[in-house]
């Protein structure tokens, strides 16, 4: 089968660019493999001093020893271009490999540093497969996409920004084919592992690029989010992932599925070890690129990326739910958290946000019937054109040969009944007391990890009505899962199939140690669409929740 | 045929609402329809000197006598209410009468009169059959749509703001049916005339509107543009018409064809005789009335209502032609006029605007692609709602019966194909030296006026690649159609059967008397989406054509 072929041809491609000296062999290789939750831990084993200094620092503090010279441009890639190849040894993380390139434009950087160092000079940026960098392929997990280099023209508007500002670009990180899944998987580059946990999916789609960050591999990255693609491996990973509202940050450019399906718009954002860097990395690529400038799709505005201190009389939002899927005993915990916290301090004040459930629902099955709009037939499409067999994960969004893809009437109508819903949602929020509207909203996101195979008894709920709405949402780790604390739940008391899927799914993983531990992610939405107010609030309460 | 006997009720039901002593009698009726240039000297002869003083004054007039005391808003309301009945006799351009309320509403102001008078306090707004008010319909030019009054919870967004900053609403104006023709046509209301010249076509689709404001009907109203429905009728009216880009005026719950085909949106906007008044009437619907509460599409700006100052280094680009369509001698004059003002103005700059050619038929063929993408399937179902014959100014975008609707991933493809055009667009503006990069663009718009049936002998080539772009743009009168200087087009040079049409029906226009004096009209547009230019700059440019 020549789909095979090709399979075993792009893989090799890849793990020819991993410099020998880089590889781990086969016996150490296994045990790294085996022992599941400690790959941080040893990798800094494989790696120098030096090289953990710098690799578990932050853009922020790089940037400082770079301009006192107590680092230079080559040092910080040469640790990241090391810890990457490592990395995707074990979890499988990486679809394109640009060392060589990555470790020229470092030395030339240091030795042509200039008196102002450009924002991201030498900050190595780890990018999703979809974002196209000249030379190399964007497969988006489709193997018919693989062996067509990008030109330079082809470049990605915030490729070319990141190059312009001094970052390095050294990998692209795997995704599940199409982007269209929660799990990360393709025929081509195989199963991406968890990076802080092997027994869990590092989430999808951007999910080698959470992997990555989680092993240290990378600090900052790009990814892509469609229906929780930023903020779900963001939640499995430990790590802050900003979805912005739509035509904050350019996607000209960036390959993607479904383009000129406008109505759930996939946005590009960052995720990140560290929240300071994932603000000033936004600063930066607003403030200083204006994207705005070649994308007519971006609109000018100023992101801040220093402020912590909130207003008076800051009104939070803590939703305890939609009515349809019970949280499990974790969220509450973690939302308690937050309400607690918010309550005790003077000149804020959180109250319930309390959506009607139809409206829940609706937002929901809007999100459902966009995917399946076109019954899978440009997904099916791409598949076929390698010959490659189409993956599971995929089943949701591909329905059966000859379903009908709804009509261009069909589509405006749901494009209609999309912007209804937000309205309805618009109106709660203006039914509340002036005094009561939120600033932001905190809101359950993944509720559970999940084994690789286990997608679909998590649920999505809690994610996509973001992206029909649109709103910007930062994903934030606020605890971690604990046996000890955290129960099992009381699945009779499930109100449907659904809801008893998710809460069995929960009592299976709490039973056993290996979610001990794992990080427990929130997240902070604006429901006036402001992308500053969500990470101004988040610094401040990641701050109090440490005090506290 | 039943349908008759409905177009019948809903024309008596209009007419109805005509006070007996506001008829024009038969025979004087007929003079005024003969006499084709006169309508506005006319119909001041059939009213009072006061009634004349009031609709030849502005709003921002009108406001401060209303401050004053020196008038009520009684006295506004009636004056406007005759007038408007006067004119719909004559040139039938009114689709719901709402004298009654009207009247009754002017009369509760002065007897509640505040002492801070909301900024429209006693101002009539007339408003284009699109927006929803209680009590009467919205038919959008279908019989199927006749006689199903709207509940107050329907009512447009914009019609509650109007309602709550004080203005008058006392009628809505005619369009053709669907809103997709630039004639003002319907079984059920039958044919409108222009406002200042019988002999011709108000155009459209806010036809009804255009032609009342030149009637002095009305100061200010609100028409819809998404393919030139704002800009036509102003153009033909030697009015003031601004098509906002989209998001910055609500259209919720505005009724409307194609809801949900979002792309290309349908904006709402004003037509006013009064560039002062527009610009107030702008202020108060964006920044007093925050439109972005209501409607999540709208997004939160400033509209500067004043500002007739242009900044240093001011470049304007002049587009003289599309490289398709000769512009007739009249544009060229028009367009020379601000070339010539601009470059003897000090710190001014003019430049010729020079999209490349294969970009402007691109953007034009993305137009005519979206408005029969759905084989006309959407307005053929209206048709047949009531059974009324489809009119003959839809056969642009009605294909025949059996012709398939794109599908939903053609339209993607379609949505792509556009967000590319409009890339080549910015590409251009990008190419330019900083320095030339126009701050607003003056552009050719309806060339000529056209006779009732001849619609077809104009081009859309200056108008719908603004609604494809989305650029904010404001039709301004600039000069007239003048036979002792606007000569014949040689069309022997003709480039294409299309472009031999359009100068043909110019030849066929100048060598007649009927266009003497008709107005000439350009349309000023932002490259960069920015509203207060085009006013801005609109401002300052008619007050310098004036001197000069």
């Amino acid at each position: 089968m020549s789909w095979k072929v090709n399979v075993e041809k792009k893989r090799a491609q890849l793990n020819a660019k991993i410099p020998s000296e880089w590889r781990i062999d086969g016996g150490k290789l296994e045990l790294l493999k085996a022992e599941k939750k400690n790959l941080d831990l040893n990798l800094d084993k494989l790696c120098t001093e030096a090289e953990n200094e710098i690799t578990h620092s932050t853009i922020l503090k790089l940037r400082d020893e770079l301009i006192v010279k107590n680092l230079t441009c080559y040092e910080i890639a040469i640790a990241f271009c090391h810890r990457a190849a490592l990395a995707h040894q074990v979890i499988n993380c990486l679809s394109e490999i640009m060392f060589e390139e990555a470790l020229k434009k470092a030395q030339k950087l240091d030795e042509q540093r200039p008196d102002f160092l450009p924002p991201l000079y030498g900050i190595p940026i780890s990018l999703k497969d979809q974002c196209n960098v000249e030379g190399v392929d964007s497969t988006c997990g489709y193997l018919g996409r693989a062996f067509k280099p990008k030109k330079r023209e082809e470049e990605s508007l915030i490729v070319r920004h990141l190059r312009e500002q001094g970052a390095i670009l050294y990998v692209k990180t795997t995704v599940p084919s199409s982007m269209m899944a929660t799990d990360t998987v393709s025929n081509t580059f195989g199963i991406t592992l968890n990076g802080l946990n092997q027994n869990f999916s590092p989430g999808g789609s951007s999910g080698g690029e959470g992997a990555l960050i989680a092993a240290r591999g990378s600090l900052l990255g790009l990814g892509t989010d469609i229906g929780g693609s930023i903020r779900i491996p963001s939640s499995y990973h430990g790590l802050y992932g900003l979805k912005p509202t739509d035509s904050r940050l350019p996607y000209l450019r960036v390959d993607n599925s479904f383009q000129g399906r406008e109505l759930i718009p996939s946005v590009i954002g960052p995720l990140a070890r560290n929240l300071d860097d994932l603000r000033y990395f936004m600063d930066v690529m607003v403030n200083i690129c204006k994207p705005w400038i070649d994308d007519v799709k971006c609109v000018p505005y100023h992101f801040d990326s220093k402020s912590k201190e909130l207003h008076k009389n800051y009104v939070v939002g803590i939703w305890y739910g939609d009515g349809v899927i019970t949280l499990p005993p974790g969220d509450v915990r973690a939302l308690r958290m937050c309400e607690d916290l918010i309550n005790s301090t003077l000149g804020m004040k959180a109250i319930r946000w309390e959506v009607p459930v139809e409206v829940n629902k609706e937002l929901h099955e809007i999100a459902m019937d966009t995917d399946i709009a076109d019954a899978g037939i440009e997904i099916r499409r791409e598949f076929e054109a390698s010959g490659e067999p189409i993956i599971d994960i995929l089943k949701p969004v591909i329905l059966e040969k000859g379903a009908e893809a709804c009509s261009v009437n069909q589509w405006w109508a749901l494009n209609k009944r999309t912007y209804e819903a937000k309205i309805a949602y618009r109106e709660y929020y203006n039914s509340l007391e002036p005094t009561e509207r939120p600033d932001v909203i905190i809101s359950p996101l993944t509720l559970t990890p999940f084994r690789p195979g286990d997608m679909l008894a998590t649920t999505l709920r809690y994610i996509l009505f973001v992206n029909v709405l649109n709103f910007p949402s930062l994903a934030v780790p606020i605890t971690k899962f604990n046996r000890n604390v955290d129960g099992q739940m009381d699945t009779s008391k499930a109100q449907t199939e659904e809801d008893r899927i998710v809460s069995n799914y929960w009592n299976e993983l709490i039973s056993s140690d290996s979610i001990q531990d794992f990080p427990l992610s929130l997240q902070i939405m604006s429901p006036t669409y402001d992308d500053n107010e969500v990470c101004t609030f988040g610094s401040w309460l990641m701050q109090n929740l440490q005090i506290s």
